[in-house]
């Protein structure tokens, strides 16, 4: 893994399945994906999702893979027919799809079955990709270019990302800490919240409001990249927030 | 709310906000979305996240309200500086946000507190917009053109959907139907489903792999307009099945 830099790392999520734009399903992996990258430094800069469609899935990402430095895909990647993610990656970069031997070879040994159609479909990756591993289940994802391919199935992209990390040409980690105010709407925090952004520019400081059964409040979410300007920027935030008559502040660990 | 017709009607979901793109929030809006306009005919047809950056925004609403029915955004609407999403909104309308009479007397009557320059923001609608109806807590969403803007708290937004659904121009319904089949792998299955697929054009047969302690299996999900039609391919594909030597083969209700 290459050390961290000062430079801005990005990249671009794209969720791939007509099951998660119906609602059916509830999609996890862009916060697995962006919180995975993150101890990276790698910043994800968008996030789309698109129906199981080839012309829609080549269009996005060939404007994502343009604009960021890393696209990670997930979905569409499985035997049966409305899995055609292989096809468009391999048609976004202008090139074929082959059957790996190396799969043939693995799933033959590890499934012991008949490689019937449905299951070479799985096999198969563009011409000059690079299979990134599957540590747990069924065939491999793959990279081509600046863009990683993985599964839809939560558990299984989660494995594959660790086969992605430590491809990934690593930007400056970015320190996020938390400051949680209760009892305090954000029309309360909104104003000194912004004072304190307005004098460090370099940081990003965002408001998550909360109420339900425990009471309400915002947590105050502080980033950088200069450990000693965050440090200096929560004890900042405490007191221009105490300063301002808001009461019950504190920082406290990320919140779930 | 006009009678449904046999024309597709899409929408687009914009959200917006660093907190998602940060993996620190997990996203469930566009979820909710889906399947509340599900219930109107509408189909979510793409979902795009941006952060709070407001070229970001106005790039990404004017690219999907030019494409699709509907955009519903959700996000950035608070008070803290943070919350540009009205800016952006009216930017790319090319119009301009002015303070509406009622949010202020709203905010006055309810709230009860003084309206200082944070409360105030919330007041901020574009020129040309209406209001949407916030049963929740807080001021209210809009609308402008195609575009509905919305919270980004669940609760709120959920709330305010339900003043979004009466204005819809809405569509054929989607009728969706689930077959459950366990114990076997997608593999097995992808020659039946692509078979029955293929005789449906006008229908989505999609494959939904689990795994678990529970054990193995696919949800074979199919959607249609047609409720004749689709009653007879749940029947047709289950038949198929069997015929292939696939067991454990059953509809059931929509897997959660």
């Amino acid at each position: 893994m290459a050390s961290g830099s000062e430079e801005r790392v990005t990249a671009a999520v794209l969720i791939i399945g007509d099951e998660i734009l119906s609602g059916r399903t509830q999609d996890t992996n862009l916060r697995d994906i962006a919180r995975y990258l993150g101890t990276f430094g790698v910043d994800v800069a968008e996030a789309r999702t698109v129906p199981d469609v080839h012309e829609e899935i080549v269009a996005a990402l060939n404007a994502l893979r343009a604009r960021y430095d890393y696209v990670i895909t997930t979905g569409g990647i499985g035997p049966t027919h409305d899995d055609i993610t292989a096809d468009a990656v391999a048609a976004a970069f202008d090139t074929e799809l082959y059957e790996h031997p190396d799969i043939l070879a693995m799933m033959t040994a590890r499934w012991g079955v008949e490689l019937n159609a449905a299951r070479r479909r799985m096999a198969r990756v563009p011409v000059g990709g690079e299979l990134v591993k599957n540590p747990v289940q069924g065939p491999p994802g793959f990279m081509i270019g600046n863009v990683f391919t993985l599964a839809g199935v939560p558990a299984i992209m989660r494995g594959m990302l660790e086969d992605v990390g430590p491809r990934l040409r690593t930007g400056a980690v970015t320190i996020a800490r938390t400051v949680r105010v209760e009892g305090s709407g954000e029309g309360a925090i909104a104003a000194p919240l912004e004072a304190v952004a307005k004098g460090h520019p370099a940081m990003s400081l965002g408001s998550y409001p909360f109420y339900g059964e425990g009471g309400f409040g915002s947590n105050l979410v502080l980033r950088g990249r200069d450990a000693a300007e965050v440090e200096a920027t929560v004890a900042e935030l405490i007191g221009v927030l105490k300063a301002a008559g808001v009461e019950n502040v504190r920082e406290v660990e990320a919140a779930s």
